[in-house]
């Protein structure tokens, strides 16, 4: 008998469901019934079971977002940290603000004047990574069924945090130089002609998850004004904007706009991930509810990490470390951009990005890369299917490739063995004339896809 | 002219709000206009601009339930952390698991262990503090307007996290002993009665905060019993339990019943606040959406702080460290329970707390403590007024004491300080005898009290 059973049976109470000590179903039923709207939304997606296997050391993938960082000076920083314990230990492992440490905002102010940004520390909140910095802009904004407008198509991870506030979420076309202004213009009139109300635009300017594409400073202009003229609030979120590979750094849409545009940024791509600090500019009184948003969520964050993070932006020539990463994922991005050439069937169409870490592909007419993402994997080689970036089903022609992780030699050969699946899967396209593939599309609308951290 | 004025005339668009490049009032008007409706109750509150005063050191402040972490092997920590970075540093600083890493997950199940849970690891999502862990259980189960029960008075952050999401909070009658289960059924059944859904109880069963209360075994049976009759869900957070000044540890509601609680855990106050590393204990189907919440949220729990508060219970003797805090805790409990025997005016009542931060203050009728605090900082002293720890407006005759920070002399001269005050407005309610203090009370509804990390 469990100790609970004893206090029950003690108390003369019968308890039926639990027996043998084990756990049953039923035991799970109150909590499954009791979830809140939003939680329904929130579900495993079938693809995420497939990334336990794709994360073997034999299969390539070429799925993750998460950086290299193995050329960051550990001994330098690890020296650097001891010390940081030994003077300031005791305010380190401390609680702290929940707007975030003033040295700590203090010191984030440089890294955005790189790209243009004017920005008074007093404004800025600190985030646990930049993906908080969304979850807490949703809080405030988004009531059940708000609009918020995203590019199509957009980051996973921003998806699934719209998604858990039950927000609306409406694409807006693009091409390779990202929003188009007219077509935000038409279906902001529209949905506003329904009688919702939206409440931001999303966007990454830069180098863009999933499709790499990067605004020109024209676009980036004529996007500022068409905001301007639907008075319309711009959440711009920026991780890969110092990770150009051609050396050029294109002014942010808050140094245009510092009064329309909630500004993300983030360290996890520019230094590391795991001490999760990103941030957020915005508007007083948006960065005045930020931050109780923040101390009800976590209190405050990491304060360490703060420590940590500053102290390495204060004491390394962090830009020249960007310098050598930029030089690292032009060698990567070149690995892919040749094996892509090298292996691609007919038919397989990408851009070419010139920073960030992503690829977008379309594959030929019939083919379903979710379908195919099985065999793939069978195959040793791993991507994330296009549809998981966008909130309406879209992309099942296409695939996200990153080149931010494995070697160059690992990319080609991951190159070699795609371009191998797709090509059998076009001769069984051809050998079964209707198409196998094309009936596996399903035409309703995606559930929640949350995504797996090693897949963003 | 801003570079948005530039971008805007280029455009042919009048820009008429915003004159001189200042920002206006105006600006801001599209913000505070377009907040969710959850947002409308975050506001900060009048006590909280106090507390900037507060933190000046002329001031002795018995409010903030900051742990002393002064006695923290800084040295040996330190050199550790240098280790880890050198041996692990890649790991440690790259993105990790949304439910936190296996080995942070193993290492936390010997701490539970003490308290007499014994738990799977499998079963434990790690959070930024347990903090998060209160806002992702929210998050998961209620819906606007669900009812959850809380203690009688309960922890602020709490409070404040269940307000952001809209929650309908009632509180349960509690003693000396913790929540009364005769008083939990009646006023269960009378929220059933209205039609209302209790998503479920949220208690500290040891040490509470704010009242220093701690439930004896027989309370916990009882209170388990009367759970299982209600068919209730309850939310246990401990994170003061290993710090008994006793030495006594009394079995936490989850080791009794491992079906119908979900544990909160932290080492915020048994290691140190500043890494944010708290857990939850849960069930498989709130683990899982956890982790979904989680990765929506953060993407994951900081990783570095998982390498490094691992690293410590690992490598150092930390139940020895926890009962060096106790000892420590110990004699500052006991030199504020001398300085409030020796200089509180009759009248004043208190409990003894056998573990924990917290005193909870009564004045005598006619008093109140949000209106006395303005005058108390004036002398010097800084509390955390009682009715922060209702969400109904009461505990205006309560304020909450801290003996967790200040080193013991300071302790007796704030109580020496507050005494004075307490005298003061005493005879201030004698010479006017209709009483001043209780005309100012508010019969009103409080707002959210978003805490300041500070006062918690």
């Amino acid at each position: 008998m469990s100790k609970a059973q004893q206090i029950y049976s003690k108390a003369g109470l019968p308890h039926l469901i639990r027996q043998n000590g084990t756990v049953t179903r039923q035991d799970f039923e109150w909590f499954t019934e009791n979830y809140a709207d939003r939680t329904l939304g929130m579900s495993v997606s079938a693809v995420r079971a497939l990334f336990a296997v794709a994360n073997r050391p034999e299969v390539v993938s070429l799925a993750g977002g998460m950086p290299n960082i193995a050329d960051l000076p550990r001994a330098e920083i690890a020296a650097t940290i001891q010390n940081l314990i030994a003077e300031k230990g005791i305010q380190a492992m401390q609680y702290g603000s929940g707007q975030g440490e003033a040295f700590m905002r203090e010191a984030i102010c440089p890294v955005m004047e790189v790209e243009g940004i004017k920005a008074n520390p007093d404004n800025i909140v600190v985030t646990c990574g930049s993906q908080q910095a969304l979850d807490i802009i949703t809080r405030i904004f988004c009531n059940p069924g708000d609009v918020v407008l995203l590019e199509s198509p957009s980051y996973v991870g921003a998806i699934s945090t719209f998604n858990s506030y039950q927000v609306d979420l409406r694409h807006v076309p693009m091409d390779a130089d990202g929003i188009i202004p007219e077509a935000l213009t038409e279906i902001v009139k529209a949905i506003r002609a329904e009688g919702k109300t939206i409440k931001f635009l999303y966007t990454i300017p830069n180098f863009q998850n999933p499709t790499g594409a990067t605004m020109p400073l024209a676009r980036r202009q004529a996007l500022i004004v068409a905001a301007e003229k639907l008075d319309l609030v711009i959440v711009e979120d920026n991780p890969y904007g110092l990770l150009t590979l051609t050396g050029e750094t294109l002014p942010t849409l808050r140094s245009l706009d510092d009064q329309r545009v909630i500004y993300l940024g983030s360290f996890s791509k520019t230094f590391a991930p795991g001490f999760r600090i990103g941030w957020m500019l915005a508007p007083y009184p948006v960065r005045e509810k930020a931050v109780l948003a923040q101390e009800s969520a976590t209190l405050c964050p990491p304060v360490f990490s703060q420590f940590a993070v500053s102290r390495y932006l204060n004491d390394f020539d962090w830009l020249g470390q960007v310098k050598v990463f930029r030089k690292m994922y032009l060698a990567r991005r070149d690995a892919m951009e040749q094996g892509l050439k090298e292996y691609m069937p007919e038919g397989v169409t990408w851009n070419t990005p010139t920073g960030g870490f992503f690829y977008w592909l379309t594959l030929p007419e019939g083919l379903d890369s979710e379908a195919m993402l099985p065999r793939a994997i069978n195959a040793k080689v791993a991507y994330v299917i296009g549809s998981a970036f966008y909130a309406d089903g879209q992309g099942q022609r296409n695939i996200r490739l990153s080149y931010c992780f494995p070697p160059s030699e690992r990319i080609i050969e991951g190159c070699r063995r795609l371009g191998e699946v797709i090509n059998e899967e076009l001769e069984m396209l051809h050998t079964f004339s209707s198409g196998i593939s094309l009936q596996q599309r399903k035409s309703q609308r995606r559930q929640t896809n949350n995504p797996a951290p090693n897949t963003l």
